[in-house]
């Protein structure tokens, strides 16, 4: 695909080059020109799977005729180019499928989502359905290179765990490299299924497992943001028994948007919406905010149908300010509201005349009010309609109010 | 400048457009087309500092003849146009200056370091020497709209606010809103001139001054990862106290790299080295050596001459091969090293065959030979042609190892 960078040659990486000239150590790659990710067809593609490591596929659609949009493809390929110019001493193949000229090969190769870039390491194919840059997807890469299965041997190796507490993570307690095959057996352990999506630990350390409550051979499954983990049910367990109950608790009541997985994330949504909260962790608001989002979450970690979706906004600076337009939202302050995935409409409770964010039980009422439809994404564009009607959400239609639950907590949103 | 667009317009951020067509909530900006970036001259200058909130100035070279340092400055143009796009309604303005053409203005307006990028507000000019990429940039721009000054009112937010370790914080107990002026005048206070460099907060609640040991009108400094505050001596302060105190205490034992002003803290060598350190922190590992760091640091917070810049692989994904291959390091472990920040020359501590990660004492005594000179970049150079020589560091000039403190601690690190 040379002759698609012509025009677009050298320079993607966006740094300070001008500057940093008398010192060195902090150079950051720019593309090189150097063509790097293969066309990928029936005659190549055996070939690449047995040549690397792992290779990285973007499955496409076929080049379009859009002249915008296909300068967005070919920004697109330079980010494949970057990354596979970062990585290149890490054995990694990078190649592009063509929906529609490589239908074949992608039906051999169990490619589905057009847009989505698939990993094959050994035997697994890895989906990646995340923010499309050479950031995300080199670290990514990298997080895929690391040893699946992490060792915790010491007290301060357990206060590292204990801190993950954004992560789904599952941690094991074995007699030594034998006995936990089923997370450690190259080829055929659920830690690899999962890679680098959940991660999995283990310990041999008697001391380790005792702090963890882990009798030998046990496994414990803990869910994002919840203070005490489950026990993954028999003992010793199968890679099927694992694989089984991971899938089923994947969902958490309360997840956080990374952008490892966005879209994947977004495209998981509750009957088409989300219960979406902003909350910037470093900002003592957001924090706050957050802690009783997690007080929620803990009370309602058996609800299935309810799960949240946090989003940092410091996470993603680019759509700050795309979602303060959408949403009709000051994203300075913390917000929780119901957006619907198919036309972003939302609504949002109203905490905007408030010196006091809501308590854990207000926001269980109104997540309640959520769930049970009264409160949904279409009253308030019929109350554009109605505006004589008092109400205490703020839409994004109108700057309107809703009412929380017909009178019940008014005081505590006005 | 809309002719240098020409080739590059549309596209520049880099997302799955083709996938997320069914789903809306998480879309991208794309740029434009539109010029938002003025070519600020001695006509405009002044009417572009009245105008806007905000005047952000990129202080630059002229073009260059070369065409790859071309597509550089295009890319650079373009960073500031997304951002300026994605911007678009908080009233920030966006120019650049040319460092021959406009030397006039650039005097008048004091831009001194050409590549930097200048924010003016009210009175102030902020220097941004950071990752010019639109992510970074626009999270920068953000946080220099919020307010300076945070108000820490209750238990959740001062625990937010001492989780905040990394940064630099300074937090003051005062009557009223009236009683703080030295933090919250505008146009000459001192959180001002560190925003958001340095974050200011002030409380109100005596329950929260005694929580943090705070008397009236008493202001503390928090050093990154120190466990005590200082007292900034005086009560009440001016403004100028506060602002003495900060610039003489502003370069912390242990500081964090970061995106923000990467370049200036690189800039900010010692005699033209740095100690640097690698570690993920979300690590088991890179967690542990990291706590030891702090140890040291906090032994050694007294000593001016010791500064040590950590550096978190997940923060800078493209760099993190670019320091492998510099420093010929695996930074999938954590690393310890001296770097000359002339030629990024280096030496590292040899923690490769150990099971165990040096102690707090063992670090000192590494860093104490460090400062002394006895262990340098240098040396190992020379080496290269003294092959006989056993040692116990890894340099990346040869695979060879130095000895540490000639035989006292060998039996530590080898």
């Amino acid at each position: 695909m040379q002759h698609m960078w012509l025009s677009l040659l050298s320079g993607l990486c966006l740094n300070l080059v001008f500057l940093c000239s008398a010192e060195e150590g902090l150079e950051f790659p720019n593309f090189d020109g150097k063509d790097r990710v293969m066309d990928i067809n029936e005659r190549n593609y055996k070939k690449a799977l047995k040549r690397y490591d792992l290779l990285c596929l973007f499955y496409h659609e076929p080049l379009p005729a859009n002249k915008g949009l296909q300068k967005r493809f070919q920004m697109t390929e330079l980010v494949l180019e970057l990354t596979a110019q970062v990585l290149e001493n890490k054995d990694i193949g990078f190649g592009m499928v063509d929906s529609q000229k490589d239908v074949k090969v992608a039906k051999k190769l169990g490619l589905e989502e057009v847009g989505s870039l698939y990993v094959f390491k050994d035997d697994r194919v890895i989906e990646f359905d995340g923010e499309l840059s050479a950031d995300t997807l080199v670290e990514f890469l990298l997080d895929v290179l690391e040893d699946p299965v992490e060792m915790i041997n010491n007290a301060m190796e357990v206060r590292a765990f204990e801190r993950m507490e954004e992560d789904i993570r599952l941690i094991g307690y074995f007699k030594g490299e034998d006995s936990c095959y089923t997370f450690r057996d190259p080829g055929s352990e659920a830690s690899e299924r999962f890679q680098p999506y959940i991660k999995f630990f283990a310990t041999f350390d008697k001391s380790v497992a005792k702090h963890l409550s882990l009798k030998m051979n046990e496994v414990n499954f803990y869910e994002p943001f919840m203070e005490e983990p489950a026990i993954v049910p028999g003992r010793p367990l199968s890679e099927i028994d694992i694989v089984e109950y991971v899938t089923q608790h994947r969902r958490a009541t309360l997840r956080k948007l990374r952008a490892e997985n966005m879209f994947e994330t977004w495209e998981d949504d509750m009957d088409g919406i989300h219960i979406v909260a902003f909350a910037e962790e470093e900002d003592p608001d957001g924090y706050e905010f957050l802690e009783i989002l997690k007080d929620v979450a803990r009370d309602n970690t058996n609800n299935p149908e309810l799960s949240i979706v946090w989003i940092d906004p410091d996470d993603f600076p680019l759509l700050t300010t795309y979602w303060e337009k959408t949403f009709k939202l000051d994203l300075f302050r913390p917000q929780i509201g119901v957006v619907n995935v198919t036309d972003a409409d939302s609504v949002w409770l109203d905490m905007s005349n408030d010196e006091d964010l809501p308590t854990a039980e207000e926001l269980e009422d109104w997540i309640e009010d959520v769930l049970s439809g009264r409160v949904n994404t279409e009253d308030d564009d019929e109350s554009a309609d109605e505006p004589e009607n008092p109400d205490s959400y703020i839409t994004e239609d109108s700057d309107e109010i809703h009412d929380l639950d017909e009178g019940d907590n008014d005081d505590n949103y006005n």
